[in-house]
């Protein structure tokens, strides 16, 4: 079997009524370990929320959605960073609990704040950027606070360089990838990869999901995967884009990145898989870590 | 109307996963708010333990039972907490919220932690002893750690100075009422009350509820409303018994203790209305208080 390394964003993580939340995190977490909610596409299947509604009744913000099941990992998290634990060694000891098939490292164990400063001069954490504020802002730049005083988390680094390939996920390549790359050392870390690939998160001129749309804007990219590749252009050799966006190989391959063409629309587990199967095809790579 | 100012017990107070718990604050919060669950006997009306399970998914104790509702209360008490605002301001804010028709005074806002000495050798929490060993272990010695260094909560000495009637509640005298009395000058205030009259939470031999029996015993004191009245002795001048306990009026009246005889099992709201009107009325003050 391959061994899989997910190394997980936490530019996102904050601070809800003294929690600390990684939604990231949780959200890699969840999925992998098959508790995940599919439909909803984030948080726990089954999830309930009565201490969302009394954290309400008792006078407390809501907009952040904490369900029950949620809150558990939130304490348990919560309580061993004020213990004097490291991050990467509480996500290790929570998702071993949750039996997660793959090695889940944050980014670093410092904290990182993605920050959305807006063309009306606000500063936004980006979970208010983009729960609070359901992503209306107009976007002016980003900032991942205290990115340049972070170091990479325990085993990131070597991951990456062990690595037969590198894959940068279907994700916005500026407020999910983005964070990771600006830890100093990361991005070139990956750069020096044996080989690196990226799924393109634009497909047909739409973000996947999320706000990637009004941030290539706001970073005055072009909204298509030639936009994703010039964000990774120092990084990837190859570029898997979606049947939908097949007369966009010359823009990314102008780069000097490869292009590979399939469906990339992960609509359900079967769908993951052959879109996996299909990257470490496109890489080289299906006869080695083939079961 | 009468103003009732209730002083909490907060020798019960802990930390469970990092969340400050405060168990007897949230009874009485719970119950006078009215949102309290009446058949069980402590905790919300309506909980739910979807955390709980999740908690223990996560290879957390789960022996002290965290509702989904309940948890709110302990997440916003425990980041306030951890700002640096005292615990009697945390309280006053939050049973505002709920509307609490009486004000809520914790004993102290330094930590008290009331501790069992077992006669095996062990130092529990009282929350490890009532809850976790299900007061099975035999009791050697009490002790409310950090009471010699706690002040009066804001307000608690004035209210007592201030009232027509101090009521000792029929609570466990010994590790409920015990922990707010050992609070320095709290039992100096009681004992020169215009006047105090406690309940007996003995009846027919029997507590009401919980470990009362045990504890007399430990203490060498008859199981008794005199035993109670040993407790109190320097304090009140009106101890209300149960019709059961009838017979033992010459007892509490050897230590210069008034009695008056009335039902006291408070089964339900009405009944709970007559007990309080009886003690009033016994204490002569039917008619101040009358709406």
């Amino acid at each position: 079997d391959a061994e899989i390394t997910v190394i997980g964003n936490t530019g996102d993580d904050f601070k809800v009524h003294g929690l600390h939340v990684s939604p990231d995190l949780d959200s890699v977490t969840y999925s992998l370990a098959n508790i995940g909610d599919a439909d909803r596409g984030w948080g726990l299947r089954g999830e309930s929320w009565a201490a969302l509604g009394q954290l309400g009744r008792l006078g407390a913000e809501t907009w952040f959605q904490l369900g029950d099941l949620d809150l558990a990992m939130h304490i348990l998290r919560t309580e061993r960073l004020h213990r004097g634990r490291p991050l990467s060694e509480v996500t290790r000891d929570l998702t071993q609990r949750l039996e997660l098939p793959v090695r889940l490292l944050p980014m670093t164990d410092q904290g990182v704040a993605t920050r959305i400063h807006t063309t009306d001069g606000r500063d936004l954490h980006i979970q208010e950027y983009l729960v609070r504020e359901a992503c209306q802002p107009e976007i002016a730049t980003f900032e991942f606070r205290g990115a340049e005083r972070a170091q990479p988390g325990p085993g990131v680094l070597e991951a990456i360089r062990q690595a037969d390939l590198v894959i940068l996920a279907p994700s916005n390549p500026i407020i999910s990838i983005g964070p990771i790359l600006a830890v100093p050392g990361i991005r070139a870390q990956v750069a020096a990869a044996t080989q690196a690939v990226a799924v393109s998160p634009i497909v047909g001129g739409r973000a996947v999901k999320g706000p990637a749309v009004a941030m290539l804007a706001a970073l005055s990219l072009p909204i298509s995967p030639g936009g994703v590749a010039a964000c990774y252009a120092d990084l990837i050799q190859l570029l898997v884009i979606d049947e939908l966006d097949r007369e966009g190989r010359s823009e990314v391959e102008a780069l000097g990145i490869r292009t590979h063409v399939c469906d990339t629309m992960m609509v359900d587990t079967k769908a993951a898989a052959r879109l996996a199967a299909a990257v470490l095809s496109a890489a080289g790579l299906s006869q080695a870590v083939a079961p």
